[in-house]
């Protein structure tokens, strides 16, 4: 087993969701799989960590090559606890997802998905968070394998570019048209918190909306392969440094 | 009052902190200042929204010009909810902190305070996260108001660049050198998680740690800058993309 490529896996659905299932089923025989995810369901953390509660961690499942554990914190928690006090060698690889609905444009930066993979990608281990195109429970997954272990292999064999992780989106659909390696769409998503009056006559708001793509022509960005049906693959940099900003912003700011 | 710039003030340490009633202190004149915040202290908070739970909001202060709220959600949800139901109009706008902290590095992908301003960009709405390199609840943020004031004052006069925000970070002390404008030092943290048992006999886990500076020495990053007495300002961009990396990827990925 110890030849074998060490893929830690973790998602932000929680460990009993479908498409972390799905992808460890997909990985089975790629790698020693440990999976380390969150307790329940965790969307919209983000990059965010468990500083004011400590955190718990139990092992759910173990079998020879496949143990599963679940963590009370974040998908962020859970890879640096699985790095730091479950796997006995650093990971050759770290898989997140597969996500209950898509990551693409702006939501990378809302995404506990993506920010699992931005955690791996931190700690120098090569990371890709995937997510499909639909929010159901239940979703179909099983399209995805032949992609998912063909992007895992070319990752595991050549690994990626430095403080660079995958952010992969499939459509919702088999009929897949291929794989379009893309740059992030410029996009927003438009709030319309809906208020509402509790039964002691407070106030509260649910937060919903829908996304806005700026620039929906453009057919060199992630939505728009996801719309027409290719695989989307963004190559995201842990340094969000506008690096051609600085000249300017030197004369600036420099006194 | 209408013809000053609208400020939206938020942060991560909640309405209460000394860091962001300071930076409210500094802008009092220079804008109608009105703060949403988090009730209480929303450390590591990243980019999350909540999407679980409702989120309520109150008022707790309210004079011409200057007027507070407090929010029980993260500081992304208090920029959303300020922006869609408390704003008459659209912020000229947002500043995050004084966090009390710094956010260097990769600091900037935990951080609530960038989380915030991050947000603000995405909404277009020219954005900058402060902190200061001191966790101390009743730090001594006197000595940054000159320059607070002078970085907003040129973001209000001439914006910043596309979808780019800045991260300002302050060393902890009044001998201050100047402003450096920076980019994202490399490096990470490297865990130490404190294992603990609880009086039940159940195991539990306390995030700890310390900063590693990958490139120490490099004189133009922002940990450097803090280090050495500087306040660093980082333009951070929202789009996240390795754009340089697209044509290798494609021939890698795209069959």
């Amino acid at each position: 087993m110890t030849n074998k490529p060490l893929i830690l896996i973790t998602n932000d659905d929680g460990y009993k969701a479908k498409g972390i299932n799905s992808l460890a089923a997909f990985l089975r025989d790629v790698g020693e799989i440990i999976m380390v995810a969150p307790d329940s369901a965790c969307s919209g953390m983000s990059s965010a960590i468990t500083v004011k509660v400590p955190l718990r961690v139990n092992k759910v499942w173990d079998e020879p090559g496949f143990s599963i554990y679940r963590c009370s914190g974040t998908p962020v928690d859970s890879v640096k606890i699985a790095l730091n006090q479950i796997t006995s060698r650093k990971p050759d690889l770290i898989v997140s997802g597969i996500n209950h609905g898509t990551n693409t444009s702006v939501s990378v930066h809302y995404s506990g998905t993506m920010g699992a993979a931005i955690e791996g990608c931190i700690n120098n281990i090569p990371s890709i968070g995937f997510s499909l195109n639909s929010y159901k429970e239940d979703a179909d997954f099983s399209f995805c394998e032949q992609a998912v272990r063909r992007i895992v292999q070319e990752v595991l064999e050549n690994g990626l570019p430095t403080k660079t992780c995958l952010n992969v989106n499939f459509p919702d659909g088999s009929n897949l048209k291929g794989v379009k390696v893309c740059r992030q769409a410029s996009g927003e998503w438009v709030e319309e918190f809906e208020k509402r009056t509790d039964p002691h006559g407070g106030t509260y708001y649910w937060l919903t909306g829908y996304f806005k793509d700026h620039e929906p022509e453009a057919a060199d960005t992630d939505e728009w392969a996801v719309k027409n049906g290719y695989i989307s693959v963004v190559p995201c940099k842990t340094d969000i440094t506008n690096i051609h900003s600085l000249t300017e912003l030197k004369t600036r700011f420099e006194q």
